[in-house]
């Protein structure tokens, strides 16, 4: 079994990081290739790192159809997700949505600890796309912005715990999410620190895409994820050719 | 890894049907066990039926503790899910939540297909209390009793794809979930025959509380699942007396 | 017209305290009968308790079949409460769902304050299930178990003043409720210390179970609270006999 | 005890038909005095008949103080509810509110049976306003208007068999709810012909205030129904000023 | 064009404001009339009030039938609304919910800040009942009486600050709203001092009807807003008879 | 004032018509500028449509900063909206939203005609993310492609017409809006056929952005629409440069 593992951003050293998550994820026999989004921003905060990034995912898919039994979208606010659902048949999961989900089978309540302010309202909104508001006891923020947590992980700890332990004794969260794919790997730590579950996102979308890939559950090609319809596109080069030239005419 | 699958009811002939998806559910190196309730109703239709079969599942935990890495609850109500979690610290699925989450990887509505009429106000309070209405296309009932269903099995498989069509095609369905654990192993033909992807919750439960053992993530201890309190039981002989001499004194 | 109160947990001093407030409850020429479960936890304060609570009420039910014209369940989780309303045609009143539902009438807010912390997501749930949740403005415990407050009800009464008063103050709160059958009696003076509604739901379930009876009200059996469908039961003796074997053979 | 009911249209018919059920509804020793709104339009059906028959009811309020001990308003609409809350201590309570809340004691889902088509987005947002929409099956209309009921009580009684029928057996309502209180006493033949309880919200809300009273439960004086400010008012006669002449200063 | 403004308060003072505000939301070539209701209460703070007032406005609208082309009603109660899209077919806007639907095209969440904490729950249904309570960072209230506001503008100034601060710092607002016709033209005051947009009711509502107006959308008269029945009316005068002599004689 | 309105799709013939709409409704002394995406699929269909598209709309906004006053996203899915709003000062508005919230004005319920099945489910979760899902009556599909409706718009006007009408007398819709920017200019039509208002986005987002730059309402810098911090960006030319090289170093 091949997943492929996307980092919608363009920073090799979290590329590196999500690598030895996703790896530690997946099961034996299964080969795990992981990489970054050819290109978009560096970081992703807001809403237009969302969309530049968006794109960087779709041509990786886009340029390895036939290749993987399943893919991973290796950034909290699972950008193309839908689109890259449309693209294949195969599973395609989000961390922010693997998180969230398994989270309800080990706890009432989750909180998300994210990195900066911003990051509030977009959660917030993803949270309830996903249907699980009534879920989430709070998002926090650290502060400390995507790039920054590499610089000074100790820091980056540190104050994981501070809004943790907050998220836990103030308001009712029994499992903590790491809100971003830069945070992978220090979910035990945390764990240990304030005694509840805290889950890696990372770890999780690679388990379920495996579960997904093993039962043979293909991604529905009714209404939301049906393929994309045959037509022409200008300004991105063959890339997408593969997708718009072979689609069906339309439902009509 | 040890996995205890328990069928709430008490009909053998379901727990064999149980026992093969659950196999057929598991990675390698996985044991799974597959065992009735010993006491209950023959079968789980109603709220009554769902109380009295609660009890059987909790005695099957209390009677095993220490001796499982993870458990599950195999009646699509998943009757005493939350007890169990209180019980245990290893985790704790059941098959109605196991198929609805999993189900919202792969498509953006689902439908349950359930057995008799009764079952439609408490699926809708189930998927409700997850928090997944509003993924929830419809629930769509077969009008055949749970014991009646390996009766005649052919008949069943035609109403599934009746009802499933139905969802599909006018509710807005993209994934139907089997919405009894009496439906276990119809998943395939159903899913050829509506050509949507067909989610077998004892499968998926198995599956997940395989990859929550393998990363060794426990039920939240806070809040919701802790321990019960130390307190004197009448009536129950002594079968959980194991739990209840050992918990907290409370969080006075 | 003869109603029968049931203490789900199994200590006495409880029953005789609910004993004066479903008096005090009832109007002229309503007998009233006050009983304990006979097997189950001494207290209910979590899931566990909950599920094995329930067997205990329903017990008591089966056994009185045609005694009586109305029940009552005394605990705040309201266990077994849908159960209890297939069993019987009778009408079935729980003191969670009474003191909801009639703190509606006087206030646009309620508050519910309970005991233990634990009890706060179950008490979520509950409020959700009913649909209420827009009208409740928090949840509070004392973090005095259940079985503690008969010990010091001082201690208690005062709990739930400083409770109360934040409730009111902070929360938005316009009524607040006593959250657990071990508080009845105390709904005076708390209002007193508070200066808004405080309802006790043991006064408030034999009201309105005196109401639905006096205009013979009878639960629908239409769908949820249909009667059980004739089936085996094995392990409970033989006091669900007169349930099971009276069923219908299904909707089908 | 004295219960004053309002009927807020201008309808001396209509009165006398609440008035039956009203005193129906009625424990022994309790006086229920009967009257319409002395202003108005002769039927409400649509929102600027509500805004109108809300003055007429608010000034029999206006002109009662200290002669009841509770009052129902009997319009489905509740109109006015909230005012009057303010304006007095003692229970206020509208038939739509009674019959909803108590609805969800003998069912899991209702529907109201209404009269014309228009009053379904009134309705819908009246049950959406009492956080019970997640309990509303339907709302179904006779397309009778409110004067024709008593015209020809045949066919309204026909009409509302049909509506309720097909609540009951296509939207799964367990309980009906007649949405007029000019249906009023039409509950019994109803609930014969569809097998399902039906409730009258006069008889529900006049025994709802019976019991706060009994119960000394009075309204909430905090933020929703504290008493208006006192202040100028102009246009009413002197009918008001009971009301704002004795208010508080404000909560500055 | 002409649009006339209504304010439901009797205060002159307030509908000399309104009229300076009301006037400069205009765009050139639009006549904008600005009237107090004729009768009600000096200020609307509670619920009486606003059903006091509400005859006021649909007096003042009764009178103008076939005068204007649109309609604000200056309160941010929005008192009559629903009545008042009755009675004509051109548009009629209320304050609160044109500052509602406008705040969302600037921001992600919005705090009203009100004048007296009994506004909180009111407020709380109004935003509820446009569907917009997600999009709710707060409710706010400085404790200072409509009728106060004018008497020490300062001292209001200051409050409305001090809410605004802790609504974008604490609550997470990003817009805040003017939750009373009492504070128009405070705005931009407002929104220098806390660095977010504060949007005017009144200036956002004349806008969105000369816009209405301006593209010849008319309200609807299919359900909601369907013109009332013609039928008889008492004590009223003849004020409202232009309305029901004219009526449909229902969708029967 | 100056307005750039932008068709995320590439088809020349579809911003030719928008121009068309754009221009009738802006009032006088404003400009409107009309421009297609310059790269992007043919037509907005589907996700993976909207992902492509959305870079398509973001690169003619950083590459008109400083030349406009405000702007218009002129495809019903409001792609790349949020982003927008981060990127400049000045008010963006997407056509779906405008026409969503414009119809709460005229009535209760609104429908959205749409194109492809396909649209339904990520409609429905538009309608949500704005908060408006309790205002939707309903989502219908006319079945004819994008890029079909220019092909035979007679055809498209009668399947409006067809689904309208469904809408209006089966859904409850009192209000209809044109699910399609290639719809625009066919709702004065649709609205004389089906008897209700239908609200055209294009006309309505042009009307409100020039209002909000009328009124100099900015959108809000706080949170969800910040500017982008500052960061490297590889894969996008230079274009976004003027965003990234000025962003805040992050509210770390």
């Amino acid at each position: 079994m091949n997943i492929l593992v996307i980092n919608p951003n363009t920073s090799e050293n979290m590329t590196d990081a999500i690598r030895e998550s996703a790896r530690r994820g997946a099961g034996s026999g299964v080969n795990v290739d992981v990489v970054s989004a050819a290109r978009g921003p560096r970081s992703i905060e807001g809403n237009l790192d969302h969309c530049l990034a968006s794109v960087g995912v779709l041509e990786r898919i886009a340029g390895s159809i036939g290749k993987y039994d399943g893919y991973v979208i290796a950034c909290f606010g699972d950008p193309a997700l839908e689109a890259a659902c449309e693209m294949v048949d195969c599973p395609v999961v989000g961390i922010a949505e693997a998180a969230m989900h398994m989270a309800c089978f080990v706890g009432s309540k989750f909180s998300v600890i994210s990195v900066l302010d911003r990051a509030r309202p977009t959660t917030e909104e993803l949270v309830r796309k996903y249907g699980l508001w009534e879920k989430c006891a709070s998002i926090r923020t650290t502060g400390i912005a995507v790039l920054d947590l590499e610089r000074d992980p100790e820091r980056a700890a540190k104050r994981l715990e501070e809004e943790g332990r907050i998220a836990v004794q103030e308001d009712g969260a029994e499992v903590l999410l790491l809100g971003c794919a830069g945070l992978t790997g220090m979910n035990e730590r945390l764990a240990k620190a304030v005694g509840v579950p805290v889950l890696d996102g990372v770890v999780m979308a690679v388990s379920l895409v495996e579960t997904l890939v093993r039962h043979q559950i293909r991604t529905s090609k009714k209404a939301m994820f049906m393929k994309p319809e045959k037509k022409g596109i200008v300004g991105y080069g063959s890339v997408f050719d593969v997708i718009y030239t072979d689609g069906p005419r339309g439902d009509r």
